[in-house]
């Protein structure tokens, strides 16, 4: 049996492997063999397949037969290819020797550089190079990684050696250090490295090199690369390629030098080289920071040969890779290496630029444009965000619930805010948690923080429907409201003084920082345009006002997919007659209440239908329980006595008799129907008035009444029954038809379960996935606060369900809503209105059939752009299938 | 094509039909074509079919083709048999007019007697009996029974009548009127029905037989009868039969009587005639109550042939029945006819006797009397019950939360209960609702009555597990704790007023009502080993503490599948190092805590595998969320600080941070374990030392550590890792080895959705379907109590879901968690623990294969029975489909 191909050579522009390689060569190795296909310049080197690291492993840590003589063979290629040898006395090959997975991984081994040093080659590199200092240099350096890296000694064993040299030699920079000193602690190293390992540090390059392959494959199971593979689902028996690669050196004197640089401008994604680079100088430097690069024309004017070779490269890579590309070069001696190229990283704005000049200059489709964005830093755009040029004091960090950032002074309830902000003051709103009382000051404020909840806590989903920066969940911080201020470690922050918050990464920042303002460009319009021109999976809005659902239709939302009724409950005098309602003793008290009631939702739903034009509008009748409209504190509801004219006994008998122990589980959604059939009545009458009315004034209405919390078919039977009955009635009294239908959200588990028959009493479904995620993981949204950052941390879940759908457990529920649905009523119309707009979960929805994602009005925009993305991915793999036929 | 046969003529023994033909005759025409089969006198008749029926209602309430002339063709066969003619004017056929579907159902049409009286039979049968007061009572009968239940006029129009008439006359009784009154009366009915319909009273027998039949026709389609049929899923196409039976008198003279009776005594299950009777009187005298009914023996006294007969058929029919059976005849002009015969009802100790007897007797085998036994009775015999002769005042009633019966003072917290029965007081402990804190005081109690709560609220899971009684959810009672009184209505019931508890219904009574103490008989016993000879599932406990454990395994347990441990938290001493747990500021703390905690647990583990002599032991860990140890009142935190020397803000900023939105959704389970891992460590470690020192000390033991709220393989998986890493230490130490498995509780939706993932990990399950509907149903047990009651009394769900599994979601994710589990793990053991030991759940327990199920010791009996009958239900299914084939 003929031996099988381990090592995979690269060099003299010609490599045995190539781009397409990851499997067997790794990320790092496909890319190295690439380039040097496209006789770009770069070190010679080779890659040790996976294969042979998976060999490796089966055969209880033996290199598979043959292996070390294809590494022996192809050490010699490369050392023909530089003209150097390892170990050589006058001209010695150095390597670096790197791992190189298919993905990459942290916890895989770092970078070994100068490997090939020894006492002989070491006295030659100083001759070639005529610097003592920088040999004695690269070998401690190799010392210290080889000891670190390879053996395993622990860094500080070294690290200390050389602070003691320091100390002894009075300086306070390494690069104070002279070669004497240098050549002085590369002794000590050696003693440490015998002391550590019981053996002496090796001389042979080759051993060297094999410790180092072993090294390399090692830490494929290694603690942190298993647990990362365990937790991204990457399976063990992919293995690691190992990469052995000549080091060159931009030190070599002034006709070398080294540099960084971006094919275009990473900020703006103008189309310019942006480019840096130090003369004289080795890559570390420009990372350290220790000299200041030089700008790239620098390098046009000392080294215009080697300057042009970079120019040449630069457009080369960018137009075969065919996107801005982030590249490291080094030139020695004049002649220039490519020694790495990626993919760049952008802003937002330039992500966006890039997308498009590339399709303008026929480098991609619009197709890979839309793909090559990303969703969350679309939402940058969206909203106002810190300068990334600011210094800033982050102080704590809690959930990043709603984008942004904002600025302003911290107040402690939603009164002053509005009191404070009406004196044009910019406010933070501070809360242990926040309630339907507090929206007057939360729409009042910049941004909200709160001490408690999840995120999807009450403050989370009112702060993203206003499109307003908000932190929740940040326990760090002990609020105390009678004094008027918060304290987190030694910070005292009172009513007054200044924070910043930053909603996209959850920190809380001490004083004012400045912001740069969001800009909705032409290139935004562009690429809005070309995702929809992709997109399946429709888009609608959460939205509960006339004025959202105007916002909603200038992002692009094809119809509202949520109305949540109760919003509208809390707004001005309405309270007033929702509490009526709620200490009425009897049907007929409730009915007079509700009475004042309908004439305001009627109008909120006419504002609503005339916005929206004829598009579809889901209603959701009212879905919290009862108490959640009363005050909580004794104080509150002695106030509210009063202004009612009430005893606060009763008030208070009232909130008590209606306190539940677990009010997600409680007396809510058609529940409150059943007890009180009154309340759904009046809002399906004010609904239908609505429309009506809205239908004699010419205005096209599309009302879907949807009933939330249905667990079985027999509730849908009953309030079915119910709204079809009022809407006939109110159409023959109005002497008009408008097209409703009745359909109701699947947020609970045996919802799920039993979609088959619950599909035959509704027109429609929506799934209703906070609710669902909450029933089917038995975790209440408001109190995983508490638990699930562990979970996160110590890898139990990957991510937080409520960001994030759940495939395996929520996304069964709702394939299996779909399937039992869709069994009944082949063209069921089933949406999501849970906010899940990321795109996996997208990517999800599209999958399982949804017939539309809604999402408050701010996020539009990226559910337009990943469900464009997620139809282009099912095309892409349905392309695949089809090829692999 | 030949006509079907829709009439079933039975009379002069010998019937159309039989037994057997539920279907087509309903369920009283084919018991009465049975004894007229068995040759025993029934008065002749004949039915119509379901059949009938339905092509009548297909037909638009026309008769099918043939049927009329069938109903005269029989009517002249019943007129021969009798020797009497419909509408004759010498010796007038009278008739009753029933319907009878298959099963029994509310709403359908009552009886109709006398049918054939008009003026002239009227005279014939004046003249027959020479009782013109008879006569003429039993028209005015008619003419109220057909003009309101036939023609559906109110039947107050006719009481009225009848009120207005004895007013006239000064009589108080309707036996008052003289037949003079009666005729005056009559003449009054027919002007009233004229009307009331419009026309003129049906002269025509045969169009009063006409009316009637349609009335029973009509009556399957009733409001009642629909709705009946919709709820309990029994087709709307199955029709009702119409049964026309000769009438017979017990009223004609000194030589007609009438009576009814039991074969058995249906008090005590004696074999012996239980029977009584009445000399000239009609069946509903007896049943009014207007005459006192004699002893048979009087029977057999004056009418000696009678009684001779009345013998030989009770016998004769108990034989062919093989059940005790309740019969109702008449003897007319000394014949005797039989007119009903069913299975007779009977109390729970004369169903076990009459089943044991009955095989003794060869009657019936084992199978059948295990079939025979209802478990809600048998549930009688294990607690005292109310004395059915006493007469009760109910003034309220909740839900029957534990069964059983207790009198005693009111007393209105825990303190006070323990305090009045250390001075020998009975009491009632009457709380709005209990926590674990109430323990003691519900121990000292003799019964238990909350206004909140459900089925398996806190009162009730602990009153059965005590199995004590107890009734839960009593809104109707409002308690005022300050004045240590509660009121309802008008009642006003005061601290040491006695009341008393029906925990079997749910009913409170005022004041002190005489108990029936309960004994375990021989005949309890022998069902109990009968049943264990069928049953194929196991039966367990769910059992705390070693004394519950001797309970359970006196009861018959063959293991305790659920110790739940936190029970053993709140015993005397250990509250405080719990709380001190809670209160810790670190891990270290919280350690110290734990360490003292844990030889009080290792004390109990030892107890309970002592009694359970090597029988499988679940010990569940840690469940509930912490703040469930600490008191929620400020007065009682103040208290508690105190006693623990701590500042009482420390305590109450603790408690407030602990405090939870929905506590059954938050951190508790395998939860608190993630972030405090050191509290299951602690319990591991007692259990396996436990399991060391016992078996040290020759004791067997079964250990099965089972994980709490597991809803993702990862918590399991980390759980199984830490319970197996001390366990190996712990029989390291004890230099022994125990047998022990680790498995987990599936009881939230995602678990059962994943449970070939967690198979991998758990040695076995445990369905948890108390939580498990809670997050199935997202419903919250304890607050379901506001709206549950109406989804009953509406008809939108059938049953309780906390009281008899539901199915239909609950139990598709209990399959799910079966089949996912066992496709992992073949032999996977898979028990429940949630109480549910009804037939119908332990049916689908058997159903799905579960290995056992366990519930608290008192219903272990229960649990037994109906394992059996589930068994031989499956048994019989099987059966009649390998028949079938």
């Amino acid at each position: 049996m003929a031996v099988k191909k381990y090592v995979h050579f690269f060099g003299s522009g010609k490599a045995d492997g190539n781009g397409k390689m990851k499997d067997l060569l790794g990320g790092k190795g496909a890319g190295l063999a690439e380039m040097t296909n496209l006789k770009i310049p770069v070190p010679a080197g080779f890659t040790i397949t996976t294969e042979a690291c998976n060999e490796y492993f089966r055969n209880k840590k033996k290199y598979p037969a043959g292996m070390w003589d294809q590494v022996l063979a192809n050490l010699r290629k490369v050392e023909k290819a530089m003209g150097m040898k390892l170990g050589d006395k006058e001209n010695p090959l150095l390597v670096s020797v790197r791992s190189g997975a298919k993905f990459s991984m942290p916890g895989m081994m770092d970078t070994v550089l100068n490997l090939g040093l020894n006492e002989a080659t070491l006295r030659a590199l100083v001759r070639k190079t005529g610097n003592e200092r920088f040999a004695y240099d690269a070998y401690r350096r190799f010392i210290t990684m080889f000891g670190s890296i390879v053996m395993g000694i622990d860094r500080q064993v070294f690290e200390k050696a050389l602070e003691r040299m320091k100390e002894r030699k009075n300086v306070h920079l390494d690069t104070d250090l002279g070669a004497e000193d240098l050549r002085e602690l590369v002794k000590e190293f050696k003693t440490l490295y015998q002391a550590q390992t019981g053996a002496a540090f090796p001389e042979d390059p080759l051993e060297q090199l094999k410790h180092a392959i072993d090294a390399v494959f090692g830490s494929w199971f290694g603690e942190r690369a298993a647990k990362y593979r365990k937790l991204n689902g990457i399976p063990d028996d992919l293995g690691t390629a190992c990469n052995v690669q000549t080091m060159v050196f931009g030190n070599m004197g002034e006709n070398s030098g080294t540099g960084v640089g971006f094919t275009r401008d990473p900020s703006t994604g103008e189309k310019r080289f942006f480019a840096e680079c130090l003369i004289n100088a080795q890559g570390e430097d420009v990372v350290a920071g220790i000299r200041t690069p030089l700008h790239i024309d620098e390098l046009k004017r000392r080294l215009p040969a080697a300057y042009k070779e970079l120019d040449r490269i630069y457009k080369k890579l960018e137009k075969h890779y065919r996107d801005m590309l982030d590249i490291e070069f080094t030139v020695q001696d004049g002649k220039l290496y490519m020694l790495q190229t990626r993919v760049g990283k952008r802003t937002a704005a330039a992500a966006l630029r890039i997308a498009i000049d590339m399709v303008k200059e026929r480098l991609i489709d619009k197709k890979t444009a839309i793909m090559r964005i990303d969703a969350d830093q679309l939402d940058q755009l969206l909203h106002p965000t810190i300068d990334p040029k600011a210094a800033v004091e982050v102080i704590a960090k809690g959930l990043p619930a709603s984008p942004g950032a904002a600025v302003g002074k911290v107040v402690f309830n939603a009164e002053d805010a509005e009191k404070w902000a009406a004196n044009k003051e910019k406010v933070i709103l501070v809360r242990p948690e926040t309630s339907p009382e507090d929206i007057g000051g939360m729409h009042a404020a910049q941004g909200i923080l709160t001490a408690r909840g999840g995120m999807t806590s009450h403050a989370a989903v009112v702060a993203r429907g206003m499109g307003k920066c908000c932190v929740v969940g940040c326990g760090a911080i002990n609020i105390k409201e009678d004094l008027k201020q918060f304290s987190v470690d030694s910070h005292i922050i009172r009513e007054g003084d200044y924070i910043t918050l930053n909603g996209t990464t959850g920190q809380v920042i001490l004083g004012q920082v400045p912001l740069t303002q969001p800009e909705l460009t032409r290139d935004f319009a562009t690429i809005m345009k070309w995702s929809d021109e992709f997109r399946k999976i429709g888009v609608r809005a959460n939205a509960d006002t006339p004025k959202d659902a105007r916002l909603a239709r200038e992002f692009g939302a094809e119809g509202i997919g949520l109305v949540r009724t109760e919003h509208m409950f809390f707004e001005g005098d309405r309270i007033k007659a929702v509490r009526e309602m709620i200490l009425a003793d009897d049907t007929e008290g409730r009915k007079k209440a509700l009475a004042k009631i309908l004439p305001m939702q009627k109008g909120d739903f006419i504002g609503i239908f005339t916005e929206m034009k004829g598009l579809p509008v889901t209603i959701r009748l009212l879905d919290p329980p009862l108490h959640e409209f009363l005050p909580h504190t004794d104080e509150e509801l002695e106030l509210l006595a009063e202004d009612m004219n009430v005893p606060v006994e009763r008030l208070k008998a009232r909130n008590k008799a209606l306190r539940e122990f677990n009010p997600m589980l409680g007396h809510r959604g058609c529940r409150l129907a059943v007890t009180y059939p009154e309340i759904y009545e009046m809002q399906v009458q004010a609904i239908m008035e609505a429309a009506c009315e809205s239908a004699k004034n010419k205005i096209r209405v599309g009302v879907e009444i949807m009933i939330p919390l249905i667990a079985d078919v027999r509730e849908q039977e009953v309030m079915r029954e119910m709204a079809v009955r009022i809407a006939e009635a109110v159409q023959k009294e109005h002497k008009t038809r408008v097209p409703y239908s009745v359909g109701c959200m699947i947020e609970i588990a045996r919802a799920a379960l039993t979609a088959d028959e619950i599909a035959t009493q509704a027109e429609f479904f929506s799934l209703g996935t906070n609710d669902l995620t909450q029933t089917t993981f038995g975790l209440s949204r408001d109190d995983a606060g508490r638990f699930l950052p562990y979970y996160i941390e110590k890898g139990i879940l990957p991510d937080d369900p409520f960001i994030t759908l759940d495939r395996k457990g929520v996304g069964a529920m709702m394939r299996m809503a779909v399937e039992k649905g869709r069994s009944i009523k082949k063209n069921l119309k089933i949406g999501i209105c849970g906010e899940q707009v990321d795109p996996k979960s997208v990517e999800f929805c599209d999958l399982i059939g949804l017939t539309y994602v809604s999402a408050s009005p701010y996020r539009i925009p990226i559910a337009r752009l990943t469900g464009a993305q997620a139809a282009l991915r099912k095309k892409m793999k349905k392309d695949l299938s089809k090829a692999s036929v």
